[in-house]
């Protein structure tokens, strides 16, 4: 196609580079993929051999030591064509966050060499606000057993984050092997959009621990910097959500002006030609616009935060919250209109599940579910009224 | 559940208690036939099973005189449940219009009759703008050739209106049984939403036709009566989108009350006590009331109208045709507002596939596409400049 | 203008068509009187001479016993030119439904009779949850002191309605001669919009209250029937919208049509071709049917509601309340939304003090404040929630 | 107040810094220059006295070399109190602009010179597409006779320029002193916001232009560095919608904070802890955040584009234009909402005309009109589609 491409990627990134040569791979069986539900097995693979899953490591672990800019944009590229690869390929990066805020040096530098030579993808299998999963200890090591939810990327993961609770409702976290005995992927993610995800349920059955694999322990302190974890989340699903908007502009305006007719009434030859369609592509390409602003201006936020490492203030961890919740409540909202309303304009015939289009919906209608925008909203407003900033926690 | 019903049909009205009651039998299994696609056979069994598929025919050939408001109150009741179901069965209603207005008598007394006495479904395919089926005369019948899109209903119906255009381009239609040798269902239907409506292709292949089969022939006069096909087209997806809000907040509130958890920073004990949920609701419900005021005002016109037969003036059914579309665009818009934003107050849990909530907004996106809301609304706003009412013809 | 009106009013209904005939003339000045504030002596005078300040009375008193359907359309009518004076006749009915709910039938029959005859305006003082007067004995009389604030219509009523808090906090209400010596009506009135309404502050300086002056008193039993108060103050409210936004397009529709040049890249010659205004005049158009629909089913259930009188049941209220809280929403927001984007198609050049089209927007944001839409939504959420109505009690 | 500002400006920019101290200034009394209209000729000398109006001046001519963002910053930073003055500070500027891009190196070294030096304001009279004003040769000068509406700052200005078209609609533009003889400044404007802005009829009555106060003349080349008007006028304007936003939400959360009562239902002991209020407060900052940010980004991409003077290309002036428009229908949208809706969260008692918060909604409201938002719409949905930019013209 040899017109001006809207949302053009920064090529000169060469990490936002190989996701948008990716990109064009992925789209070619998205909308099948989407419809299969399944293990995205080859397309981990992919990520893999362009080095990708490695790229946020610091150099001296043999990772590229890229920014979160660079990281964010991979994620949007991604989530123009695949958003449940995009989602899977940005919550990666909370576990080696985790890693890196949380774990011992030798923790985080044995870890860090073997995720960059092995190009490892990791996933997380903590969520859920409930003490489903226990440990005992039995010998030298931990036991554990039940499950959690919501245990997006296990499916494909090559090592897992686990979680139990004390007694007292304190979280212990340990890295294993996501092959290791007793660990049980239940491939029951069943979401109406983000289809290969996996995100279900991980079953623990008798899975030994060993205490060099436990790196997060009760009682902990939990700095500003290693509390960002939910700044981290909102910022990929963000990105998701930016990326979905693009893509359903992708997807849809290469349809119109290849396939769409211009409606019987029109009076124009071209659908292209319509006022209507013009105007609406331009409202949903500025509406757009507006969220790629945000989440750029998001991610340089982030950039200049985590930067501080431990020196992070919680005055500065509670404006990059604000900043990113912002940029996210935009996002989610750009995401549903756009996919929403790209329809109208690409008619009656573009709406099948060969073409898949409806995917964007459904992909954004998912994930921005899991952290309301309602008390984004109200975290974003009680500072403007306040000052205040949210009480850094759960999801915030 | 003993609560107050919000959208309580009037049940003294037997055709709508009838699909009040089918409706609790199809929403049992309607997010498992909407994956699966394909034909709703034993739905339409019931429909005939409970006589509603003969009650708007006259009561002299053996139906009920049913009043639009009925049929379209009954389509409306059936959608919230199953879309599909519901635009099969309005549907179904254009070609016992079509009789009515532009068969001989003596097909209308034959085909009235024994479609009472049979309760046959009807199904249309006579769509697309383009000239793709074509008929040759051979001894005293009519050979036809070709196919037809969108021809919704076709692979459950019992008698299915074929046409084809002359070199002139205009149509000619018949009434055959949905056996007849070479009439081919195609079942290609693979539309994101209405998933069991088979709005696929039908193909012809040398299928003869009676001459007594034909009812509409080229250059027949067109009068206000026989051209309120657009607007009866309107009627049905328009109680399709509002019965679709209806089924989502039905669905979504009884979920919401019965397993939605509060959010973790609520600060209250039940979902239903969080003010932003009970504001959500509110305001879909507000929307979905007055979609529902208008398609009611809309369904009383067109009984008005339609009461003055052949006698109805271009100005009559000039203004019903304002009416209607105003009230279709609503209801497309509010459907499509109400079955998205629903989520949010149902939840991350909620949005399974095997809840399939997400169908109506599928359903309603699907079919609010192939009339294009911008059209009906310059429509509108052009009367409602000048006065002028759209000049009858397709979608108008 | 010889085309057809779009929300043409019943003229058979003679109320409505005194009050159609009104508008005419109100709409003549209306933008100046906006300018100038103040008292709208002339056009009280006007509704006077033609009867409507008594056609809600029983015929056995002098009135025509007409329906609230009448009545609040003829606001609505008024409101299309003047929503101050619209305002102004319809809270009068508030005060004539106290009396007839909570008056002893001495009083009752006393004040219709005067009322009828004299043509009567009633206005209220007894706004505001604070207890900013007082009254004490005096020998056989109350003597009342202090003040309470947005007491619109007291500038240009005849009776007005005073009220006054005891120790308990329980209400004392009476009725008082406007130029009853100690009311000062302070005229100071300074809202955005409603700018003729004089919501202003009444100030009591000994006014001095004989006993069968006092109509409500401490400790009274509240009928669901004598607490209609919030229904009727909404209802009036909701149709001050509904006629603001036809107002809106009354008057910007005229102006469309007569004067707006097309833009100069449009390639039309007259604006009312450019497929964008007459989109834009069917948004408004559509969205301004479905608050008038909502409008008039919410004024024909007050009607059968009003017809139980003291047997109106506590369910029939709250069913009541709920429909008339939402069509209240719901007219509130497309006043907002038609009178603001319908300057997108008058234009620059209409954008002026001297037409003043802007007041409908200001009058319709004055008025949605004192009671805000969010309450009233949650009402409507709960009930959809949970079956229950809003217990009856200030503004709900 | 101690709390951290939301909009903070960038105060280490000298020209956004003095700009940001006049604020506080222009809000002391810009309600009730508001609701006076007239000439602010105080505020003028105000700006002068703080070397505002020469700043955007290269540095050789006595200026500081400010960049559009400074200088755009400023246009918002007044326009949070005062969206007139602020108008007539942008446009100033494009009058600059005219005589960098336009003039011959003499004027332009005479004209800086004398503009910095004397820190006039420029306001030009040349609006209209229509040929209102005319000049012949009267010796060695040209006379000029007509009129010009819309000639906002005309009344406050030390120089304008003036315009006339030949017979072939070719236009001449020359600079004149405010107070040459027979320019009459007919302070007749009436717009509904904007209201100190003058933007009403210059009048010609035999004004005498010398030549070498002529620098536009029929059939000069247009580059795409002079064709930069219509971006220029855009980004001002953009930046008066977005700095009203901010400042309907400065004086409304001041407001909210200090004088909203909590509502009566509301169960919270201060309105800022209503819910409600929160997350209202939250959609309108994030909104405003999201105009702020393309508003920055546009004046980022000015500059760029600006830099490169006669050398800018057509493909760059383009893109350029798509971004600013963008921008534009945003601001516009955004300054729309935000002013509308704050009056939610500020309650019936702040909607006074003394404390003049519905100007913002007024001022907005003004100059969206004067360039639809739906042609610019148009232009960039159709470069979405086509990748081509407008054609260089009036208003785009």
């Amino acid at each position: 196609m040899s017109h001006h491409p809207p949302f053009e990627p920064d090529l000169s990134d060469s990490v936002v580079a190989r996701a948008a040569a990716l990109r064009a791979s992925l789209q070619a069986d998205a909308a099948a993929r989407d419809l299969a539900g399944g293990r995205p097995t080859a397309q981990i693979t992919q990520l893999r051999a362009i080095g990708l899953l490695s790229t946020w490591l610091p150099t001296a672990y043999g990772g590229e030591g890229s920014s979160w800019l660079s990281v964010l944009r991979a994620v949007r590229e991604l989530a123009r064509a695949d958003g449940a690869i995009a989602h899977l390929y940005g919550y990666h990066h909370l576990n080696l966050h985790s890693v890196r805020a949380r774990a011992t040096p030798a923790q985080r530098d044995r870890w860090f060499t073997d995720s960059a030579r092995a190009q490892w993808l990791w996933a997380n299998s903590g969520n859920t606000l409930s003490p489903t999963s226990t440990a005992r200890r039995d010998g030298d090591a931990w036991v554990l057993d039940g499950f959690r939810p919501f245990s997006s990327g296990t499916h494909v993961a090559d090592r897992i984050v686990v979680s139990w609770e004390n007694a007292e409702g304190q979280r212990t976290s340990a890295v294993v092997p996501a092959d290791r005995a007793g660990v049980v992927i239940a491939d029951d993610w069943d979401g109406i959009g983000q289809r290969q995800t996996g995100s279900g349920t991980v079953r623990f059955e008798g899975v030994r621990i060993a205490d060099d694999e436990v790196f997060l322990r009760p009682g902990a302190p939990l700095t500003p910097f290693a509390s960002l974890i939910p700044q981290l989340q909102q910022s990929v699903l963000l990105n998701v959500f930016v990326g979905s908007a693009q893509g359903a502009l992708d997807e849809g305006s290469a349809y119109t002006r290849a396939e769409s007719r211009p409606w019987i009434h029109s009076g124009v030859e071209r659908h292209v030609d319509d006022p209507w369609v013009q105007r609406k592509y331009g409202e949903l390409a500025i509406r757009t616009l507006a969220a790629t602003e945000l989440a750029d201006a998001a991610a340089r936020s982030l950039d200049a935060a985590y930067a501080e490492g431990d020196a992070l203030t919680p005055q500065q961890r509670g404006a990059l919250a604000i900043e990113v919740a912002a940029a996210n409540v935009y996002a989610g909202e750009a995401g549903l209109a756009v996919s929403e309303q790209v329809f109208e304009v690409t008619g009656a015939r573009s709406a099948t599940r060969a073409r898949g289009y409806d995917r964007f919906w459904r992909n954004v209608r998912t994930h921005t579910l899991h952290n309301p925008a309602e008390y984004k909203k109200r975290s974003v407003g009680h500072w403007f009224l306040s000052g205040d900033f949210p009480e850094p926690g759960v999801y915030r």
